[in-house]
């Protein structure tokens, strides 16, 4: 098998750089990014400063790799978002959403503080939230076709703008809610979950009394699954 | 004469010790609490650093005095919330919480991190969350009791709930979409008055029809206002 040989060569490099970033994302999520540095990630990882110099120049190259990722992972889910037909469609965006964005709470733990720090990261922030604002409108209006609710147009703004800053801004809510606890693995489908649910909360009252129905019906289902032993709005 | 003399006296120390708490306030604001040292603030003030630590023997004292102050002036402003009888007094309620927030924006600003350096702020913050999310749902029963809104009792905390997430984090939110001007003074009124129609719009839904019709009026009228006269109180 030559032709492998040869791939297995061509992809060590790559593979290498592949690894790198998932030890700083690991890092970078446990620690916050301020907090971890180069030095630390290639101790992590058994590899030379030397080795993650070469493959990452600068410090900034593994955040700006980081976020390319985390924005191609989201585009790929808010594609999705203007075909939701009913409300199982739309429970289950969010709970891919928060997902995501657990697998990335670094970005939002100290955003302000990276925003601050990197100005391509600045740009890319910017167009990501407008995005993300975008395709909820886009799911508002598909879920308004459908029949599932009932929205005026001029309410299309005010309501998806609501539901980027729940959104963007729930983890740290449950931060500072419970510092150290809130954010440890164990806890997270909680926290997530209720997230999911103060988010699809805000729509209640534009949905037709089936749909609305049907979200009680999974938000309770959910809390089971999520081993809670309590209700799911219990922040 | 004699007394005022004597109240003069007295006065001094504590005079010095509320400039200190001013400028710091200033500075914070300006530039972020874990950016200003205590030398940049009696440089600042033009005092020793041996008198600004007669006063303040730690910098955490310097927070938790601030904070003393913001929680102070939040309750005052929460004690009136039960009270609120009209959209008008809603309205006016929420401008009033997000000039307070503006004026303490430093602790919005770095809050993750501030909380992870001081174990009393922990505790405090956490109590004024709840407080807060307590006084929205007296507000929310109380506009129900007057009849202009009408809500199911088990939306009442899923919604107070998004108010004081969309509050929390509206600064940090317009200070994302636009780093290098969001929260530049001359821009604030803007910013604040879009989250206190943000925050408020979130009931909308549930507002008797002339209420909301109403709301709409005042949300017009400030918005120009808003445009026309944009200049906030920099402390």
């Amino acid at each position: 098998m030559p032709e492998s040989a040869v791939m297995g060569q061509r992809k060590q490099p790559r593979r290498t750089a592949e690894r790198i970033l998932e030890a700083t994302l690991a890092l970078y999520n446990r620690f916050g990014e301020p907090n971890v540095s180069t030095t630390l990630i290639a101790a992590e990882l058994g590899i030379s400063p030397g080795n993650l110099y070469y493959h990452y120049p600068a410090k900034d190259e593994l955040l700006n790799a980081l976020f390319d990722r985390y924005a191609k992972a989201l585009e790929e889910l808010l594609e999705a978002a203007g075909a939701a037909r009913d409300i199982e469609d739309a429970w289950l965006f969010f709970q891919m959403l928060f997902e995501l964005i657990w697998s990335y709470r670094f970005l939002y733990r100290d955003l302000n503080d990276l925003l601050s720090r990197n100005r391509r990261l600045e740009t890319r922030v910017q167009r990501m939230l407008t995005r993300m604002n975008a395709a909820l409108r886009e799911m508002l209006q598909a879920l308004g076709r459908a029949g599932v609710l009932h929205m005026a147009d001029e309410q299309l703004e005010p309501v998806s703008t609501s539901m980027v800053v729940v959104l963007s801004y729930w983890l740290s809510y449950e931060y500072v809610r419970d510092p150290r606890h809130a954010l440890e693995p164990a806890r997270a489908g909680q926290a997530l979950a209720r997230g999911a649910w103060h988010t699809l909360n805000l729509l209640v009252p534009w949905l037709e009394p089936g749909s609305r129905a049907h979200l009680h019906t999974l938000a309770q289902a959910y809390a089971r699954t999520a081993h809670t032993a309590h209700t799911l709005p219990t922040p």
